[in-house]
């Protein structure tokens, strides 16, 4: 081939691409011009919300108590203004066809500083809810000498880091983001929790390979999962039109105390009862009663 | 240790890991100065590929309607660049010693620009194809209100863009790249498609990490995986040196309109018929009627 | 909001978190200025270490064999640097209070200095383990052609080098860096392998996606294990304050020449013996004879 | 010096730093939260520039017919957005004490819109002007053998790039911008252009080190300077309160086809008649008639 | 040539550049091991210096009053770690052989802290100095508008905050980094400022290209050069070995409200008058009255 | 302006710049697809060589003599790579139309390795040619304490490397890169050196900003020069036609042991008599004989 037919492939390529009629099946609504939420930027802004809820784990900052205010602030600063272009991304995305300079983009604009200088007022909350889930890692696992090797080494931290900052801005009606955060850490620790799920306090994961955690989940406090466990929704009943039905809750509620053993499986709008330990590998599809133990017999 | 007995003990480990004999088990021959693919550039192919395919979800572009061709075509002429040195260090790899100078060399040099341009032409039927795999998403999933929404956030897109273009290089026969594509997706995305699997149209996977599919699968239109799934080979005839036979269907045949729920186990060439439903954790090694249920009695 | 409003919310939030009572439960103790081993930096450890290990598959040079050593010595060098400045994080982070300018932290610069130098000096024999690894998948897939494509593409080689690596450290004694490694590689594969884990020589692991093994399993030679293999503890002995009991032998041991396949859970201090095959989604929590076959029995 | 002494000492000098006094004689008005036009995206802009006018020289791209449009697209959008925030930051900076969210902002958002559209307009003018400087160098200077040489290797044409940009926008009233813009390419070339003097077509300069340009010259078309040539004022009047008095005419005229060589210097507001030859080291503060050739007497 | 004849040119060539002996003369002194003070760094260093002395007009920083000293402080403690770093390597490089692991280098990492943290608290007296500096040019630029003006586009302040920093450095006995700084500046600005030269308050240098002033000048209050001046040594005296002798008064001293015209060359331990005026391309090698005109007459 | 109508004229702009019309004036010839050599490469190629020539003092390496070594082999394998491609550039801009695929490419680039590889073999005696420039100015200057001051420090240095290795590249006859070279080291020390001058050893250069040295001069051991000197041309005789003669010689002969003092102009095939020394701001048109002291008379 040579180098003139090349480009012209290149370009015949280019343009076949660029057609708007080769866009059809990608593009929802016509967008021209707004920007969509990237997920390098979000990614930058779990880093900041990682150095600034566990200073010195993350970041680049050595701790130290005296300095330690100006990397926050310096870090909360630049927070605000990433998460406030996001979420007017995330607006826009969510809301109109041309925000390029109309009054909705205005709108929107102040919309998203609101959210996210609201998100930052909750971060000192968020922080201690966090160490609630530090300290039920360190209570249940042997092999964790301290707080700071769980919050340096273990995926569900990260995991938990990006739920509940996740599931702060669901609450805030702002569209899209949620979903990419948790799925930013579903990459990295293989743990797919959906950001609209309610989590109680005191919160472990161990391993979490696996582990999915569907929209309508109520856990409360001081659960524990291993890894590989679903919890699931058993069914999508459908419309008239053969739509899957929104906003109907079909996946369990583990009230408190619960522990789900390894690759165990729990399906449907259950309820696992308060104190009871399911087994590895079970598979639950019916509620069950406080404190059962549903073990799997062996071989 | 004083500063010259740590320079020695540097110095000698560093020649006794380059000696020839401290190399043998590592290169299966010698490969004196061809370059080996390399995972990094292929990251950056599949992220250029990714915002071709899906402008101004990936890269870093904004889509406005008329200024998306330039976009487009500089990132194809980029990743025509990168993807043609690419596929020649894998035809190097495959098939030769040493290639620095040789006419061997500029062969493939020439095969791989063909090969090259040949992927770019595919890419528009590429996008045409994917494009059916959002929809399938989206219509099956309760959660996701829009095509954008899914592109962004589910791995799963992530998983296709990379075997559907793992597959065609394999196709054209381009040694090693096809698997460090996949691989790619599967360090990602926890989903481990082999790109000689052959999948149709409209393919679905929620969640999906844990998901295997082998390299001798046939998978038709409308099929959906959850999470855990294993479509795998279930034994390896050898030939009389114990070595096992290559390239014998071992894997599973699902056909059109199949859903494999969470967990599930299908290992050899079985045969799962159009419009069956596999259950969770159900372990299944022979042959499924078309429109059967197979589900797991619960608890 | 007015600018001067959102500028003294920032600031207030900023103070909030930096507040020493903002951080208790963060911190298990004071660490005034210590830094912490570094995720990012051991990431590039990791990278140079795979670059000395297989050199010309991992890093940025081409192989060929008069240079190489080049490449090795100054990747050695740049480790070495590194690693030290690690370890002496690590053993800070473990044993002192301010290690600012103490004496204690003078000591535990001599101490990384001597345990980095270990380990290089251990590399040589850490590859021919590794090769050993490589050899092992090699011989088990039908689909694998040569040793480079197995270095290049497959999961488990990445999780066996930060393992090895991991382990070495852990025997030495440094603190938090062993179980951060083998983290990274988790992250990287889903393969979750304790650093305290025995396993000897001719490892394999296939596509691998939520494998865990803990902490005291025993693996002999020449063993392989699939995807969604859990060597895991059934239960953890407790003290009389309720605290689980530290460095119970509490995982399974698995003798030469043992195969487990897929999403198999074996929990305890069981001993599968040599030469025994474990079927799928088996579940094994007693000890099993020599050269047995347990399977699951097909739906 | 113990750990808590330093950083006590970084931490008051901060504060004092900080301090509003401390910044009495730095900030010439308050600015609260406004950025200012930024040295390291003028940097930018100007890479972008150049290698849209001389594609191939400057910017990544290889130049070939067909896909030279992809690049310059993108580049001209790139420097669209760049361009508008920095000029908008130049507004702000020159006209409003709190531009955060107020009504002004939003104005000068617009405006700088305007003339970052209208810069980019002119840019094919710019080309063909920058296009007249290159022959004149080209038809000078014996040692060149092709155009490409000299804008590939001339400093001069740096020089003139930033200068004849900045003087665009130093016509449609952009503050600050334009100034800086001269003094990137005079910290790169040794060549000090203020962006306010007018220079007709086919100029050059050779070597150009220490070249000076006043504000209010005026240049005819082919002219050529050497190096160490000074075209500036001989005194500032001064208005009643000692202050120099802004706007007047202080530095020479060079009608068309002046020759100035190394190292001269001409003051104040003299006329150097057309088709003039001034000699290195010479020292002019009087109009010269056309035609003239005012040489230094050697030794 | 094959790839075997050119690997083994470059080895060769790479062992006869590393021999002992090809390095005779390069170094002075043996040096092994110890780092040497790094261009780059102190790049670095500068810019930590002007985002801290002009915050907002260097550095990534918006400035506003309230998060101003979050910047700040971050900016300092980075500074510390930098120049500490440097300052020690300065140390080493003129007091040691083998600092690697000695108490002389111990020794200098005390100093070296201490010298860092001296200049730090220099840092407000400094910022007032180099205040002065802007408010003269101002004061003497009709072209000038506001303070901003000027220290975000005049190449004088650059060299200024460079020399200022250096001088501070030299007086506490820091070897090579005060040179490397003002060389720093040298190359950014063609301003060539010996860091032993002695400059009072409200000095300013307008174009500055070509501008030297050697390492005994001294210059008063309220001084003025214009490009190309050179405040130069007129000779050397030499010892009986034919050496130049050190510290020698060998430059020009300036008294207060001096001003010098461009190209101006000044040369030897001569006293320029309070007030004198020395005009463009004068030539001085006497001493001048206070309060003189030394003009060239013109052509 | 509505975000249609700015795309619009976005668009629009780049085509009229990217039409073929437009580019006239700007490219010599067709040169469809050929790269053009790089000012950014070639900036990275003289870091590497400066970091080869003088290991420690360029570069990221710490010096010690035995690990010296590796990091001189990597920087070399490095520069050839990169060399080779640039000259290959070079050789293309040069000689040919559609350099893409044709015979021609591939001629130029076995020329290319040629000419890399010969310099690379050049670089022993290189260095000591520059350890001769080191120790001239060394003896020189009684400001400078030791060698590693002068290579760390003095412009002159980094002129010379780059004077040095382009003289050298143009000897090989390639085309283009050598101007650029020495255009580097212009820009970032206002010394300008023509790679074609022909310069003997012991050559030094104080503060060197605005130093001309043109392309025919030829200059003797041990000769110094100061800030500000032209040995340049006088006059460009022209042919029949009008254009500049190429090849005369035209510039200035100075002979063993020759000192030109600051802003001295010697211009003209003229020659500078052994010994002498030429004093500051003096004009020389005429031959000097040896051992002169042509000098300005003062005031």
């Amino acid at each position: 081939m040579t180098t003139a037919d090349l480009t012209r492939t290149l370009t015949l390529t280019a343009e076949e691409l660029s057609d708007a009629t080769a866009l059809k099946g990608i593009f929802h609504q016509h967008k021209d011009g707004n920007p969509i939420p990237s997920g390098e930027v979000l990614r930058q802004i779990m880093d900041l919300l990682r150095a600034i809820i566990f200073p010195g784990y993350y970041g680049k900052s050595t701790v130290n108590t005296r300095t330690i205010k100006f990397h926050i602030g310096v870090n909360i600063e630049k927070l605000n203004q990433l998460l406030t272009d996001q979420i007017q991304a995330g607006l826009c995305f969510a809301s109109c066809d041309d925000c390029g300079n109309s009054e909705k983009a205005v709108d929107n604009r102040h919309v998203a500083e609101e959210k996210a200088i609201a998100l930052i007022k909750k971060l000192p909350t968020l922080r201690q809810t966090l160490a609630t889930d530090v300290a039920a890692i360190y209570n249940g696992d042997p092999a964790a000498s301290n707080f700071g090797e769980i919050i340096s080494c273990y995926p569900a931290i990260k995991a938990m880091v990006n739920y509940r900052v996740a599931h702060e801005l669901l609450l805030m009606d702002v569209p899209l983001i949620p979903r990419m955060l948790t799925e930013l850490a579903h990459s990295e620790t293989g743990i797919d929790i959906h950001p609209a799920a309610q989590i109680g306090q005191y919160f472990a994961i161990d391993h979490g390979t696996g582990v999915v955690i569907g929209a309508t989940c109520i856990i409360g406090d001081n659960v524990k999962l291993y890894q590989g466990v679903t919890l699931g929704a058993r069914s999508f009943p459908k419309d008239e039109n053969g739509t899957p039905i929104k906003g109907i809750d079909r996946h369990p509620i583990l009230e408190n105390d619960v522990v789900v053993y390894s690759n165990a499986t729990i399906l449907g709008r259950v309820t696992i009862g308060k104190g009871s330990v399911v087994g590895a590998n079970v598979w639950v599809t019916d509620d069950v009663e406080p404190n059962s133990r549903i073990l799997k017999k062996t071989k």
